[in-house]
């Protein structure tokens, strides 16, 4: 059995002070110091960016961690756009899989504040397919095209995306280290500026830096010495075409749907017993796909069902969903969101969510996503 | 065990032709064509490439490579710059050893030539640590520096160095994948110009564009089915740090040296059987220090073994190495090197080596590099 036995994250949010091997440091330093592990103790490292290379030509990052740490053992970049982190936890999980008896940091960051926004959507457009690019579509705009298809096919508007962020800041409030503290009503969201039609920028997440980390082992010696380790049930990815006018759906999410599938099977989990789950809302619409994809609620329910807020912490719903604040109010240091979403599940789950705490969560699931849904990574925990 | 059991490499060169998606697509449905295997009986791609994402705005790389072949299963793409592809090697064997009975595909693939020299050299020199890149350095400083001190030290000159590009050029002769299919002498060598003292033009691997693939696979039914196919006895990685100047000495490549060590324990294979072997030139000074911190030579041997030409193909000597014409002449498109390496030992192996052809080989090594020795994979293949 797998275990996560430890989690640090870094503040997230306009970190002008500090450098990506700054943040990188901090987070590997930092969850050392908490769990009074020695890096000799450190079997190999997993390490999820996506941009550090096209936005300050900062390629390489294994040899750089390698001397951050004073270590010589197997470390490895892995990039699939926003999904770097969740890809990152799935391969070093695979690495215990195939080596008892071992233990890794798995470790997301990314720096993205120190640039110009048209240069930072130039860099987050290097995930979409050279056509979307050359035809000038953005992030923001393809999940728009998203948004549009499923607001007319199912008939809601614009308020109901607007719930997603207003429930995801009033759980940013919760979190210390999120990037955004302070509440947003849904009319706020509704008179925000289009970004692109009908998203707005209170529908969409930031820009951010951060970095999280987990310790990840199969050492059972270490597990049992720790009393906050939660189990690794499942953790599952699947694929899509890059272009969405490739796909026959564009109201779903389809890697998801197959990662998600593949991720309840092996765990033998039900959806009904999650009871809090961080999912991959870069922007609002993308929150209602991916709990309908994920299987919480059926398709095209979504957007009656975020209007009943009852996903949001205090409701007493059966399910709580993105209590970080999410990517839209934790923020989005893309290499880092994938960590940190199983970071704060492993928060939950070993009842050290404080202020934000969900009551009696046995298990929880992350979701991560990369580009427009190329790439999908589903992660269940559980006690 | 894992077995290779077929191997594709595009034509390196300049292609100015091809995209990026124009050689991925090349080599993976040559692969599926040439071993007779059906796209659903793949269960998952690795993919090694540096540069994309600096040269061309091009992440997201698994998503692109589920759309070339219709799939949605999980696809990785890894970063170590150029030993990217080792290590995407290494981690799809450790992902054979976690999952029985499944069969991937390794690929690795550059495009390099479509962008002046000034930018490839700067996208290249992202490997490097930032100091460095603000010092001026780029690769070809780095090596330069190591080959100074090594030249120094044990008292050769630039013509040691020259005969080692002198050989893989007479390999590259007998590769029809080449990028440079010609023979050059000592004196040519010597007579080029300086691109950085001692190195010269011809002691450095150029810019290509090429992709490479082999299909993995521990489905022994297959392995079985497929009499062209070789073990992998041994795949393992180190790191060191990023900047030459925290290293205590560099006349040697520490990761090469704890990488191989760690290969040769594992497999219980003994240098003396390894018969051929593709060693990392990226400068000619690179190819004398990787054969010593193999340990196939004792250091500071080098600068006079190389003269000897024992590794050349015909010379009937213990060890050829680099029959592929090496990075030097059978080019280096960065991410697809480490991935043709391994091809050109599984050709040797399965007596598929045609006019260079290493007669008795049952071992055979691979040896990958990034940066200036941040990172090494050492991999042995064995029938």
């Amino acid at each position: 059995m797998i275990s996560i036995i430890d989690y640090y994250t870094t503040q997230f949010g306009e970190l002008w002070d500090k450098s990506l091997s700054d943040l990188i440091e901090e987070a590997l330093k930092g969850v050392l110091k908490n769990s009074q592990l020695d890096k000799k103790q450190i079997d190999a490292i997993f390490f999820g960016n996506m941009l550090a290379g096209v936005l300050e030509n900062n390629l390489h990052a294994p040899s750089k961690i390698a001397e951050i740490l004073g270590v010589n053992i197997p470390i490895f970049r892995v990039e699939a756009a926003c999904a770097s982190g969740g890809i990152a936890f799935h391969l070093a999980k695979n690495y215990l899989d195939a080596n008892p008896n071992k233990t890794i940091l798995v470790i997301g960051a990314e720096k993205m504040t120190d640039y110009s926004p048209e240069e930072t959507t130039s860099a987050l457009a290097s995930a979409a397919s050279g056509e979307e690019q050359e035809a000038g579509l953005t992030f923001p705009g393809l999940y728009a095209m998203m948004a549009n298809y499923y607001l007319e096919k199912y008939k809601y508007n614009e308020e109901h995306l607007a719930y997603v962020s207003f429930k995801n800041h009033f759980h940013g409030t919760l979190n210390d280290k999120a990037h955004f503290r302070r509440k947003i009503s849904v009319e706020q969201v509704l008179k925000s500026p289009y970004i692109a039609y009908p998203l707005k920028v209170l529908d969409s997440s930031p820009i951010s830096d951060g970095a999280s980390v987990v310790v990840l082992t199969n050492n059972q010696v270490l597990v049992k010495k720790n009393k906050n380790q939660v189990k690794v049930l499942a953790s599952e990815v699947a694929t899509d075409t890059l272009s969405l006018n490739k796909r026959k759906n564009i109201d779903e999410i389809l890697a998801t749907k197959l990662a998600a599938d593949k991720a309840f099977a092996i765990s033998r989990i039900k959806r009904k017993d999650i009871k809090t789950a961080e999912v991959h809302d870069c922007f609002s619409i993308a929150e209602i796909l991916a709990m309908e994809d994920l299987g919480f609620w059926k398709k095209g329910e979504g957007g009656q069902m975020i209007k009943k807020l009852s996903t949001m912490y205090g409701k007493n719903g059966d399910l709580i969903v993105n209590t970080s604040g999410g990517l839209k109010a934790s923020g989005h240091p893309v290499g880092a969101t994938g960590i940190k979403q199983i970071g704060e599940i492993y928060l939950q789950l070993t009842n050290q969510a404080t202020n934000r705490q969900v009551k009696n969560a046995k298990f929880g699931l992350a979701h991560n996503v990369g580009g427009s849904g190329g790439t999908a990574v589903v992660t269940i925990l559980g006690t």
